[in-house]
């Protein structure tokens, strides 16, 4: 979900600058995650926002990925797998939030967990310790902070994933 | 989780009483939902039950899962995968019991789901549908509504689950 339909890093920013002044318009060094270009007396705030309820439920979708993920749902047996358990006070906000932007996916089609050990033949993601154990297609969907990796098949946008999968 | 390692079966019939004076050890008969055994006019009630915040969260642990399971889990790669998605105020209260009753499973090792599309070698369940695309070892763990199915292996306590496993 986050940094692939969920956009979470705006709403970082926007918490980082509502509590200490920091732009909102940082730009991520390749390689980087947010927290790593915010100042290092404060950066580990982003701990307790992300524990915070309702953090995860306002967050804008990513840029076309209803529309893709619709088209996609209808070819394919599509589910969300979200690594959402590390973070208790996320799963009703991330829950609502999918039946907000994503209604035609049923509660039967999304997995919230930690491993994602789920037996599908591509998975898109942003993090590549979800392709360690995983024997399908993967998708490297591109973040700033992944941007530096160079061995796994990259889709930069929603509109690559349906030109290679639609 | 439910039936297997939560107890459901006794805080359904509890609030059935507390709301229409049903008996409290009403004996299941084999191969019907508890829900069967209620008279028709209030047995739809469970619904509204289950979807109640806290109904899942004062559950008593089958009897022994907690011994065995956490033999199971020094033993073997175990996770807990619950079919927790279809009730939205499920999760917060599975996720809080299973940190009361099992804190030696971490979050990576904790699945909400759907279909349970995992891949692993074995699965202990009471509800077939979750085997019907699972290709491992199947281990249909009793439940007065599963008693009537004959073409799995059984389990009926987690004692047996130990002989077998352990």
């Amino acid at each position: 979900m986050d940094e692939v339909i969920a956009d979470v890093i705006p709403k970082f920013l926007k918490l980082y600058n509502r509590d200490f002044g920091t732009a909102l318009d940082i730009e991520q060094t390749p390689g980087k995650e947010v927290f790593e270009l915010i100042p290092e007396d404060v950066n580990r705030k982003w701990y307790e926002y992300i524990n915070e309820p309702g953090f995860f439920r306002d967050l804008e979708p990513i840029a076309d990925s209803r529309e893709v993920v619709k088209k996609l749902h209808e070819k394919y047996d599509l589910y969300i797998v979200s690594a959402a358990m590390e973070f208790r006070n996320s799963l009703q906000d991330k829950y609502d939030w999918l039946r907000d932007h994503f209604p035609f996916i049923d509660w039967k089609h999304i997995i919230f967990c930690g491993n994602k050990i789920v037996n599908v033949d591509i998975l898109i993601d942003d993090r590549i310790r979800n392709f360690v154990d995983f024997d399908g297609r993967k998708l490297l969907f591109s973040s700033p902070h992944n941007l530096l990796i160079t061995e796994y098949e990259r889709v930069n946008n929603w509109k690559e994933v349906a030109e290679k999968l639609l």
